[in-house]
């Protein structure tokens, strides 16, 4: 095999320091390669050490050594023995930056390479291993694979680097969520919101609640078993990923009510009759009842059910987006439950049920993230709340949404510019790339409130059959404006990186679309290559990668 | 397997008549299915037979024929014994509807189904064959598969309905265009406009100019042997779809100039010197040399060799849109050619070049298509060319450009409303499907010469990665527009068949993109099925399949 198909020695996203030697040593043979930690049992480590191996670098390429140059052929992965390695725990929110920090090494005698990384935890190794698989380059005219002496002191700018995905309005299956999970930590992305309920469907399955599922999910077969959730929350943690599940109330949740109708707030259409419609204003039903204690009573069972049996983040996202009081207005039983409790105005009644599921969580032991929604209604949550800010759009800027959460003291995310659902033709990349969530007109204090942000990609008009190339490699804009420091690229020089960094996700079998005319290397011949990747010792992928080339061989022939 | 993984029996596109009884008959077990005809030795319509196949329809699925239902065991295909039914041609461009027209009937006694297809040609039975396919339904409930009595008389709206692909910005691997024609044929479309070279890259492998590829092609590899080009054309006219080569000339030719720099206009960028660009005007060389008598020899080989010997298509597609004069405006050479031959405009080298090449191709035999700019820009080639339109946009309405052209007494083909590269948020296939190519204002006659359309997927951003989610199933949008009577069916109407036919072409392994919320069947728990197509006779689709299920046992378990 020719061309050009290993990475080619870019990073993306760019480190914090990057120094980088003519000098160059070469890449050994397949026998000899090997990585190397003094660590003890750190299988989270030793899992990455499999998946960054030479079949993963290289695949079927043949490589041969430099003659005349230095042999690289051992890797060293040196993180500290003991619990601050952080190998027997899940990635959390740690606004110490040291917590992904990695230093890299790349240095030679006359004869030998020498590659160490080094880190405090493990989450900081696996960011060091992708940076080692992206600094190798060839210059396609020969077998040899090269990387360059190098010193690289590399942490993010943001603790919080998240892309947000909807498994309601279409069901996504696990394969296709690994997949965004393993091109994710391409771009050393640590959070996977999972929008995983919404009116559409209600795919989880509650341990507590079987029936949310059962009556909920679009088949009885669209579903994710805990096993499945357990495996994606496992898999996203081997790459330093976080997930954050999303169930999102009191909006948004006609997926609850197909179970449990009762959770359901009913409308007077009609002015007089409970359940009665008036469309379009607001249907028969909609969004939870905030007067029933039963509600509450559901929300903390369900919810014990996510923060203790479920999740191993921290962090429980409650939505909280698009409360529309249409229905509750036409009601005279909330009417009377304002009466009752002195409201005057409908929104606090929004913050009556707010402040009831943000404590029920705090009793419960989990941390809230909600939309910003509910500060924008005027509605105070607690401060130790994070706030995620959504709206905004080109007639309709973000930027006053954000001041306001961080006027209020908030902690914030950043979703508004980073819509990946809202396609447009051409290189629409470069406006998520040129969105900052450090607005330059607030006070170092607010900035120091800002976590990071996510992309979304919320799925109305996406499914498995799209949403890898709808992601990759657009998402990677978000991922290096969260990373890397503010000013370290232009966007003229990040679109010949991300191109370069798309052709290597291509190479590892992501199928990244294009984001200008040309080519990557000539397996594109044959079509997209299939994944490659270490998948707890199963071997599906080589499998598919000699089919690939079977079929290869069956067209051409 | 359970859910409802059949297609709907509803139809994609609508056919011409169509009558419906309540009364059903059931589908046979697989063993006593089968196909009968009586014509001799139809190739193609022996391969349609086999690719409409039980595995087909069915895929893995467990079919228990009805109880006390007469059951439907055999389907009858009638064409001609004779030259008359096309079986040994190439489909071409011909006005008479019934080419491609046909009759299904499904009628039955107490105990047998009775399906029958007639059709003058081989074209019009795989047309019916499709129509079959669609009309088989299940309930869900049981693994009874049925149809109804159904009487149907279906002939096209248009004879050219075409889809444009480009294979210059980004390289198209063999099996992925393969796949558009799989899906084309779904969509009852039969022209394939293969843009296959440009500026960007010249893949296709010329047997007289074997250099053109050789240093125009991305690379070594990313190229169209005349196999691959015979293959495709093959694989296309076993599904009743032509082949239309286009060759862009005289602009959008740099990819010629990687071989022959000497075909490329030198500019003058500064006046004086050949061969010099003046950024942002002109490059240093562009378009080809209308001056040069080469140009014409070298086309006159070139297109000898696509005629005789690569196309099985009457026409060739010969380009000539985009001939920007600015380069032509700096040459005192251009000037001097002006001079010499009376031209006081520049439009006049261009109707000089045009003529020349369209008198060539008429020599050798070839018909050629063009794209309407020459018109736009007042060059008047013969009447016997026809004609693309593909200006307009939101600002610049397209019918002023579609009326100039039919007033100028030339046959249309439409595209302008059907650019499907540029994409846009939300239910874009709704635009590409109320736009009509006949203009409420225009006479019988200007009526008479539009023979169709076509939707255009330039490539700028498009590749293997991307295209068929990004085609399927917007395309068939404008796949009924052209096939179905006009005002057959309302938007609303279509959005939901359009929905049930992209379920259907997920059935066949074409990753068609969901185009509102929902789900389409269990098999969406693994990820796409797999393509499954009887490839002449290979069985690599059938070990996909059997790889997908043991993938989907492997992330289950």
């Amino acid at each position: 095999m020719n061309g050009n198909p290993s990475p080619p020695g870019s990073l993306w996203p760019l480190p914090k320091f990057w120094t980088k030697s003519s000098s160059i040593v070469s890449i050994s043979a397949k026998e000899s390669f090997s990585y190397k930690t003094t660590v003890n049992d750190c299988e989270v480590l030793n899992r990455a050490l499999k998946r960054y191996s030479w079949e993963f670098l290289f695949r079927n390429l043949s490589v041969t050594p430099g003659n005349h140059l230095p042999i690289l052929s051992t890797v060293e992965v040196e993180i500290s023995n003991g619990s601050e390695n952080q190998c027997d725990a899940y990635p959390q929110l740690v606004k110490d930056l040291e917590y992904e920090a990695y230093n890299l090494t790349i240095s030679k005698d006359a004869t030998e390479g020498r590659a160490r990384i080094v880190a405090k935890t493990v989450w900081g190794a696996i960011r060091g291993l992708e940076t080692f698989s992206q600094l190798i380059w060839t210059n396609g005219e020969s077998n040899q694979h090269f990387v360059n002496e190098t010193v690289i002191t590399d942490y993010p700018r943001f603790p919080h680097r998240g892309l947000m995905i909807d498994s309601a309005r279409h069901f996504l299956p696990v394969s296709i969520i690994e997949q965004v999970l393993e091109a994710m930590s391409y771009n050393k992305m640590n959070v996977l919101h999972w929008h995983i309920v919404d009116d559409q469907s209600f795919p989880f399955v509650s341990a507590t609640f079987p029936e949310l599922s059962k009556k909920g999910a679009y088949l009885p077969e669209l579903i994710y078993e805990p096993s499945d959730v357990k495996h994606l929350i496992d898999f996203a943690r081997d790459r330093g990923i976080r997930v954050v599940l999303e169930f999102d109330t009191p909006g948004h949740t006609q997926g609850f009510g197909k179970a449990f109708p009762n959770l359901i707030t009913p409308c007077f259409g009609d002015g007089v009759s409970p359940g009665t419609a008036n469309y379009p204003i607001h249907a028969a039903y909609e969004i939870f009842n905030p007067m029933d204690e039963n509600t509450y009573t559901f929300m903390t069972e369900f919810l014990t059910e996510i923060v203790k049996n479920v999740s191993k983040d921290q962090y429980v996202h409650l939505g909280m987006d698009e409360v529309y009081y249409a229905c509750w207005q036409s009601s005279p039983v909330i009417a009377e439950f304002m009466r009752n409790n002195s409201f005057t105005e409908m929104k606090e009644v929004q913050q009556y049920y707010t402040e009831r599921v943000l404590e029920n969580i705090k009793n419960i032991g989990g941390h809230p993230i909600i939309w910003h929604d509910p500060i924008e209604f005027g509605v105070v949550p607690d401060k130790d709340v994070i706030v995620q800010v959504w709206k905004g759009n080109d007639t309709d800027p973000w930027e006053p949404y954000m001041e306001r959460v961080l006027k209020g003291g908030y902690q914030v995310l950043l979703s508004s510019c980073w819509y990946l659902n809202y396609i447009n033709y051409g290189e629409s990349w470069k406006k998520y790339y040129e969105c900052d969530p450090i607005l330059p007109n607030i006070t170092i204090e607010e900035a120091n409130l800002v976590l990071g942000g996510e992309a979304a990609l919320w799925a109305e008009y996406v499914d498995a059959t799209n949403i890898l190339p709808r992601l990759f490699p657009f998402v990677g804009a978000v991922a290096e404006r969260l990373w890397s420091p503010a000013n370290s690229s232009t966007t003229a020089d990040a679109k010949h990186r991300l191109d370069e960094h798309r052709c290597r996700l291509l190479w590892r079998g992501v199928p990244a679309q294009p984001i200008y005319n040309g080519y990557c290397h000539m397996t594109e011949k044959y079509g997209i290559l299939p994944r490659v990747e270490y998948s707890y010792g199963n071997t599906i992928s080589v499998t598919f990668l000699l089919l690939f080339m079977a079929s290869a061989v069956a067209i051409i022939h």
